[in-house]
């Protein structure tokens, strides 16, 4: 596959879902106006459409269709979205930039961006309810979406991660918090991808394994541009970790131990691929999420 | 029925929700221990349990078990529960106590109460999907919950709510803030119970229209027992609407206007169980209901 194929599915894939991703918001009225324009708001804040664009590939990787997959694809946008919305609350990150705007409570208020949040997950359920698959699928769905953003998965992993900015966590403690905070829902979009497509078990424990793998990595790749990053490219100041004394994988372990891993980890995660059929981007979109520079 | 045969009635419904509602409660591990703390915290925090016990008894009234309908009825608890934790917050109501102990972001704080809350409505999908029931059961509840909960349901009537904190509703958006905040959650209670035991179309319609119907006629009656209640038996002051200047149904409406209203929704509401069998005990549960006085 040449970079010119790659950037296209890429581009196919994220427009078929930036196109959906509004047509799942609910009606609203009046007086629900402000948090519905919320809700949109954080929804088209110009993100990579990372687990979309997982499970949909997954979806296809199985034999199944993108269209088949594309309300579970938008359904875990929504849940990604809410956890930035809440994140970046005053009470938790208190960011007041979100990819170079303000964030959902700057640009509303408080109040606003809790409930859009709120709304954003509640109606990730109802997308996978109102899809057209079959009830058992969509009961598969249902749970795995929940299991991993809930306490066994991403709130798990940000409360963790809260714990560990009064405290000074070792590396298996941080490799939980990335399993948790960001593996966790990578890990539902390839499984959401794969049950759309009635995909086997095997199939299933070998996307979970890619996913955990690519979201640890991508997540050490994240230390490691804070310290070798440019600034320019990356759009954000390095160093940030160390001036704020905030322990990550880069820090503790070391940079060229955190580069091995961060190999090591992707190569693990495309040795999974091979339970799957055509899956050339996959790998590449695994290699670039990694191998990036911002 | 006799007053001893209802309270029994309900005192073994609530012990049967009770029991059950921890046991949904996901394993936490080291970090995770103090928002599962905060879950448990707010789940036990002695509600009324109207919810839930709706559920059970139209399941009962439908035919049904109250078993088959525990883990439908629990999933509304959850979803109440975070509402409240949510609802407490600074940027919202911005209260230090319910039920007469401190709210949860005062007991843990705000980020913790915060993500409980998340967690909450997250596992009531995950307890849904996983529940004893049929597929197409569980999906049909997934939606209802959703929907009810949702911009459409709950979430849309606490925005509107926050809106009229500001400005000076008339009685219809008073109402419709009613319906929303309180109704749609009642009303996918007696739903819920309805699907867990296959309720037939006519007896869904007739669910939610008792369920909207009493829901308003409860908040009414909150509002006439603002000004007409017993500080010792509501066990907090009363007058307080007045004091904030906060517009109620009753002080926009009148008092006489408000109690005529909550008797007229009370027996539109009554009308409706001749849908279903057996429907004593909810018929004594919402006269109840509507006509405490604390």
């Amino acid at each position: 596959m040449t970079d010119f194929e790659f950037e296209n599915i890429l581009k196919n894939d994220i427009r078929k879902v930036d196109n959906s991703l509004l047509s799942y918001l609910p009606d609203a009225k009046d007086g629900q106006y402000q948090v519905a324009e919320a809700m949109k708001y954080s929804l088209i804040n110009g993100g990579k459409r990372i687990r979309p664009v997982l499970a949909l590939e997954f979806a296809r990787a199985c034999g199944g269709t993108r269209n088949d997959c594309l309300p579970l694809a938008c359904a875990l946008e929504y849940v990604h979205t809410y956890s930035l919305i809440h994140d970046d609350l005053p009470c938790m990150d208190n960011d007041d930039l979100r990819r170079g705007k303000p964030s959902c409570h700057k640009q509303f208020d408080e109040a606003t961006a809790l409930l859009a949040g709120d709304a954003l997950l509640t109606h990730a359920f109802e997308i996978i309810s109102e899809a057209e698959l079959s009830d058992d699928k969509k009961v598969i769905a249902v749970s795995l979406l929940a299991q991993n953003s809930g306490v066994s998965g991403m709130i798990g992993g940000q409360v963790i991660d809260l714990l560990f900015e009064q405290g000074s966590p070792n590396l298996k403690e941080l490799l939980t918090v990335y399993k948790l905070k960001t593996g966790a829902l990578i890990s539902a979009a390839c499984l959401l991808g794969c049950i759309s497509a009635g995909a086997d078990s095997s199939q299933m424990a070998a996307a979970s394994k890619f996913a955990y793998s690519l979201g640890i990595a991508f997540q050490i790749q994240d230390d490691i541009l804070d310290i070798t990053g440019d600034e320019k490219k990356l759009g954000k100041p390095v160093g940030s970790d160390a001036t704020n004394s905030k322990k990550t994988y880069a820090t503790i372990a070391g940079l060229t131990k955190a580069q091995q891993d961060v190999k090591k980890l992707t190569d693990n995660a495309i040795s999974q691929l091979d339970a799957f059929e055509d899956t050339e981007f996959i790998k590449l979109l695994a290699l670039k999420l990694v191998n990036r520079d911002r």
